[in-house]
């Protein structure tokens, strides 16, 4: 019969995508410009015109059978160089192609990471506010998630939980910097600390605790904010990383995995990959869009307007009264709801105001929204008059 | 520690690409033209320039946020469209976009097939000679690969095989015509018997058989050869192309898996596809590449060639004694081997003559060899004499 599992999965609603289709429907009905929606995490800005134009060239000048043929399952060589060549240039760091498996976006790099450096049954550990698909990427790789209450205060790590749960059977510590949905940058201090914890547990397990850091958000970083390359402080760092944002190349499943060249049985983890990849239908990313992301190494979309919609809100909301930790990269932020309950809360704005919030229930922390400003700025300035109805309706509750 | 799994899978060799490691490294020593290399099913004929066009005309027509942007997860649904007009054209189906998944390739559609119809610790039956990574996509989604014997007369199905495999925990058979490696391709009455035994079976047992169809090759089907579109005469199939080799694209990721319509569960089968991608890595197919083969929806690489190759080797190698049955399609054909032992006879061709061959034993068929003649038909035509001295070797023996 069908499958048990996956028929399980259904019933749990994805709410996000639930509200974006109720956005879309008002919109039919009210008009675009009477919904304003915050709910999805799709960048706003397009692909810097590099990428299309690097696309038009390597179709016009590339012999057809080398461009669109097999890539190697590790990804393309040369492609890999371009790459290390950046990353290497950029954080100082050591990595040779061989460290690099070019992907199918970041979640075929966490889909492969987490494979690798694991087996069934054993443990994942991860920190509230987190992604709401580390759940079925961790449990479908046949691990246990465990997700720690978050530091409200800073959104740094809870350190106190994190010495309370590691134990022998955690496999890898899972982190997210700049974090989707608080837009919070791991300080060089918490990553340093976190690595500190690890190496000691590491020394009394007698094995690696590997850290896989995922980071779609790397390169959308605001200014003075001090967010270190993670891998330069953590030898056991398997750095997950997609174009989707930085490139705005969601549709087209560009990332890679890059493992520190001092990481623990690092080339064998390397090596295990491709055999993953035969288990899970992953056969290699795809040949244009790997040598795209290489020549247009270094180059971004138009991220700053991320950074100047952040502070319109946070400047304004903060105001208005909103309590909110300020973000340091992404194109999220995450304050306090104004009632404990943030499903209601998310509901009555919705309603009353055709705003879209996605409550943080669904990130582990609940009492918190997320607000996803990957919107064109006229439509965050046209929902601060909105914002600000919304807080006075909460005034002196 | 490392995963155990995936390290196990690294004892087992591959062994076609070791053969085509060796190829390349005697060509960089001897010459290209002193090997003959026969050893990988990589197309041999490139894109037609109308995949190129489309590319170019894309990105310089569309906008960029919509055309490089998150498709949805059961691919595009103007894509879908355009795919299925033109399935139903061609074969007088009626599937509608809902029964369409994209995927990256026929490895991403087979790795949803599975798991979706079935649950951890059933069975999945095939026929050899087949595919040899059938092994790690089946056994990747917990399930058992029976691996049934051929019928090497003809390389239809081995019915008396499958009457006396089947059993209750049979989620699905796998079957791959046109086939690799044998090159056959299922006729109307195999189908038919198979779909008549699955059906009574379905019966007895009180749940469905699926059928997953395995079609990369369907478009390379040589002139007058019957061979059906196998939806069409199985209620319960699940079809799973790619656009790898009728495009030649192989390095793009790019298919689809198409659910009968009449299939049973085969909304619910397709509503459980996202939830698989989740736990896969699968975040949809490329987004300019589903776009592209839509609008190029019946066009295809210059595929005759492989027919002209086919004649040229069938003819000569049954002239100098080689036993083979005649392929109906694909790029492959899969003669007798001139000793029983054909790892042996492969590893002689090799080293004595530079003809690289692949042995029927990776392909659960010991006693024959695959001929891989995606290659220029020169190539084949200087391959002719060697063929031919190996003959002579064997003469007598």
């Amino acid at each position: 019969m069908l499958n048990r599992t996956y028929t399980e999965m259904l019933k749990e609603k994805d709410l996000i995508f639930e509200i974006f289709q109720y956005a879309r429907q008002l919109a039919a009905e009210i008009g675009r410009d009477q919904v304003y929606d915050f709910s999805l995490g799709n960048p706003s800005v397009p692909a810097p015109e590099c990428v299309n134009q690097t696309i038009t060239d390597l179709v016009s000048s590339m012999d057809p059978l080398a461009l669109h043929g097999y890539s190697p399952g590790l990804g393309i060589p040369e492609v890999k160089a371009d790459i290390v060549r950046d990353l290497n240039q950029r954080y100082g760091s050591s990595y040779s192609p061989a460290n690099l498996l070019m992907t199918a976006g970041a979640a075929g790099a966490l889909a492969h990471a987490l494979r690798a450096v694991s087996n069934p049954g054993e443990e994942i550990i991860t920190f509230a506010p987190c992604f709401s698909e580390y759940k079925p990427y961790v449990e479908g790789a046949g691990l246990k998630l465990t997700i720690l209450p978050a530091d409200t205060e800073s959104f740094q790590i809870n350190f106190q939980a994190l010495t309370d749960s590691l134990n022998e059977n955690v496999a890898a510590v899972l982190i997210n910097s700049p974090n989707n949905p608080s837009g919070i940058v791991y300080s060089t201090d918490t990553v340093r600390r976190l690595a500190s914890i690890l190496e000691e547990k590491e020394k009394e397990y007698g094995h690696p605790i590997y850290l896989i850091s995922d980071e779609p958000y790397r390169d959308i970083l605001f200014k003075g904010v001090d967010g270190p390359y993670i891998a330069n402080l953590y030898r056991n760092t398997l750095t997950c990383y997609s174009y989707s944002k930085s490139l705005s190349l969601p549709g087209e499943r560009i990332g890679y995995l890059a493992v520190n060249p001092d990481c623990a049985m690092g080339d064998r983890i390397i090596e295990l990959c491709p055999q993953i990849s035969r288990t899970t239908g992953h056969n290699g990313a795809p040949a244009l869009f790997q040598r795209t992301v290489a020549l247009t190494a270094g180059q971004f979309a138009d991220l700053p307007v991320y950074e100047e919609n952040m502070e319109l809100l946070y400047q304004t909301l903060t105001e208005y009264g909103y309590r909110c930790v300020k973000p340091g990269g992404t194109f999220y932020m995450f304050p306090r709801s104004l009632e404990p309950d943030s499903i209601a809360f998310c509901k009555y704005a919705r309603e009353k105001y055709h705003l879209m919030l996605v409550p943080g229930d669904i990130f582990g922390c609940p009492g918190h929204f997320r607000i996803a400003y990957c919107v064109p700025t006229d439509r965050v300035k046209a929902a601060l008059p909105i914002f600000k109805a919304l807080a006075q309706d909460y005034a002196g509750c």
